[in-house]
Formats: C-alpha cells, structure tokens, sequence
C-alpha cells in the first residue's frame, strides 16, 4: 500500500500514509495494492489486519472487494490473550518513549474488542469468498522468549505445504 | 420504508407494516427505501436495527444489497446490558398496557442473543462496503435519566464530525 | 454435491470425495451442486454445514455465490453443548471402531470453535442474501433419547409452515 500512496499521492513515509490520506483515497488505494499482490507469482503469505483500530471505529483490511481481487487460498487469524498483546505493545512503546503507564483493566478488554471484530471480519471475508478459515490460538503465556511466533510461522509454513500437495 | 410502503402497497399505519407486507415484499421495499435515503443531501444518520427479531429468525437489517446503495461511511452499534434493555422495554409496556410480569432470565438471554446476531450482522454489513465499524459500549447502570442517549448521541455527533473533518 | 461429484469426476463412494477431491474442484462442485438444488421444486430442507472442519481450516458450507444461488428464505443454526456433541461422536466411533479414548477437555474448546465458526459463517450468509437466521438452542441435557433432534424436527416444521402461510 506504501508503494502504490508514494505513486498515486506523493506520501514519502509510512507516518504520512495514516495522517493524510482521507477515506475515500484509503479504500481506492486497498484496491490498486490488492490488484498489484494478485499479480504477484508464487506462494504468497500477505500480513495483514482484518480489522484496522481507528478514531472513527474499525477498518476493514479484508472488505469483500479487496478479498475478491485477492482470492486467497485460506485466511490465517492469530489469536492472543490480551494481556499479551499489551505487554508486545508496551515493549515497543518502552523502546520508542521510555516506560509510561497503561490503564491496564480498561486496556484489556479494548484488546479483546479488537480481536473479537477482527475475528468476525475475517469470518465474513472467508465466506464471502469461500476460503479455508484457519484460527491458531495462543492462550498460553510464552515459555521461552519468541514461542508463540514460532509455533505461529511453523504452523504457517505447513499450512503452505499441505495447501501445495492439494493443488 | 413507511413511506414506500404507502406509495406502493397501500398500507395506511406502521402496525399494518409488520402485519400485511409479505417477505418479498418486505426485502424488495428495504432496497427502495435504501434508494430513496441515498438521494438525500447532506449527513445522514440512520437509526435502524442491523437484526430484526421476528417469529421466523433474525432478519438483517443492513443486507448486503441495502448496504451496498447506502454506503455509508460508518456503522455504529450500540450495546447495552440485557437488563438495561429490558427495563426499557418493560417501561414502555408499563405505559401502553399496564403492568405485567416478564419471565426475566430467560429474557436476558434472549435479548443477548438479538445483540450477538445484531453485531456479527453489523461486522458483515461494514466488511462487505467496506465501511467504518464503531461499537459504542454502554456496560455500566446509568447515574441519572437518558444518560446512555445523551452520550451515546455525543460520541456519534463527535465522530460525524470527525469524518467530516477528514472528507 | 456427490452426485455431482460421481457425474463430473468419477468419484464411486463418499470417502474418495474428501480425500481425492482439489479445492479449486471443491468450490466449482459445490456451486454446480447448488445450482442442481435450486432448480428442485416444493418445500426444500438443506442438511448442511455452514463450516465444515478440514485440516486447512474451517470451509465454508454457505459461501457468497452459493447462497445466492440457493437463494433460501431461512438458515436455521442448530447449537448444543459441546460435551453433548462429543457423546454423539464418540457413540458413533463406538459403533464403528470400537471404544478409544478422547482427551475431553481440548476437544470440548474446539468443538465449541467449530459452533463459533459456523455461526459467524452463518450470519456473514443470511445478511448476504437478506434471509431469516434462526438459531435453535439445545443447551439442557436431554431427559429421553432423541430429544433434542425431536424439538428441532418440530421447530423446523412449524418454521416451513409460518414461512409457507407468509408467501
């Protein structure tokens, strides 16, 4: 999307893109992204939001027009528990502005609203297009530091192959 | 729809609405009210029920096709808690008809089930036009009357605002 | 769809057709199926799945274009308690494998996924073609065999009947 806002709209980083571009520009510029990852050859893992938190509500990452041109194999949801999520968040916030505090009780259950919409709009978006619809479910906390995004990327890569042996 | 419901099957009230319009009908007269409110200028807020409970199911309010020539720029649902809904409702009966009992537990549920429908609904209606999705949670027990109205209608005045501001 | 299947791939019995069926087929198989379906004539009851469970994920029964085609006037969702749906597979694998043991606990999560999966599926379907969405619950135990599938036959006939007397 980065690239097709620099081409069409002059937006030179990735800040920019979330500050300047109204609405109606967000959705044409989803479309003409999705078109040119459909022209892309291979196997392709696209990382995405099914749904994108707003001041204005959530954003739809995969609307029916977007998934159409896209036409996945099979449509991946991560799931977290919140207070994990958080933690990810507050590292990076940590690493960006020094420690700060987080209304953590609050904070959680908006996480889980997140979750629970992205979790409908990519429900919505599999069957609009009718394609596998594959939850992978982290409720666990971590026992070692990157466990849930290796299990994550390996139940990917096998989730490519078993696709590859069936086509 | 009421007014297209005059023009085009000769109903006379609301009540006649709900009673006389077969269910084809009834769909085909959704999509010509959607017409009509599509013409109209300037910002629009409709209020209607993205589920309808009827003794046959739910029945969608914002169908894809509705949705589809509305095209709005936000769907935004509000929720309550179960009890709060039933005792509006229980107050409304109060004064039409008089007092009566209603089995309340049972009800509860039911009327989380209508909210659950009414959200996964709303989720596909915004997926599929690829809208804002905005859900306005009213979780605590109001402090004084017309609370949750009042601040539920200041937080959609803010965000018609706010899209305004990006348009 | 397996009379499709033994028409246009030469598939002999129902196993071969989970096993040696492509998904790029699958979809094309399902839509010719639903089209054979919807030329059929009087009262039609599908018996279906709206997410059927595959090792690649959750497929959808009731996609876009086969709901359209199908065109139905209600989806009706039968929910029970995931510890009930268990004790009807387990009965069947009995019967036909003799007694094994399942871990409970893991599988009751993921039955009551599959129930989660297929009702998202479901709504994201009737809000499509703007149809009824029942949902018949059956969360008490039964208190005699069969219970539960007499109450929804019932449901379901009394639901084609009220369809019928609206036409």
């Amino acid at each position: 999307m980065f690239e097709e806002a620099k081409k069409s709209l002059g937006i030179s980083d990735r800040d920019e893109m979330r500050k300047k571009i109204k609405p109606t520009d967000y959705k044409s510029l989803q479309e003409r992204a999705a078109k040119e990852i459909a022209k892309l050859e291979g196997d392709l893992i696209i990382d995405t939001h099914a749904a994108i938190k707003t001041p204005y509500g959530y954003y739809p990452g995969m609307p029916s027009k977007v998934v159409e041109t896209l036409n996945p194999d099979a449509i991946v949801v991560l799931e977290f528990r919140p207070e994990d999520i958080l933690q990810r968040r507050l590292k990076d916030l940590q690493a960006a502005e020094g420690q700060r505090r987080i209304r953590e009780v609050e904070a959680e259950e908006e996480v889980q609203e997140h979750q629970d919409v992205m979790r409908e709009f990519a429900a919505a978006a599999a069957n609009h297009v009718c394609c596998y619809l594959l939850r992978l479910k982290f409720m666990q906390p971590q026992k070692y530091p990157y466990q849930h995004a290796e299990e994550a990327a390996s139940a990917l890569a096998d989730l490519v192959k078993k696709l590859k042996g069936m086509a």
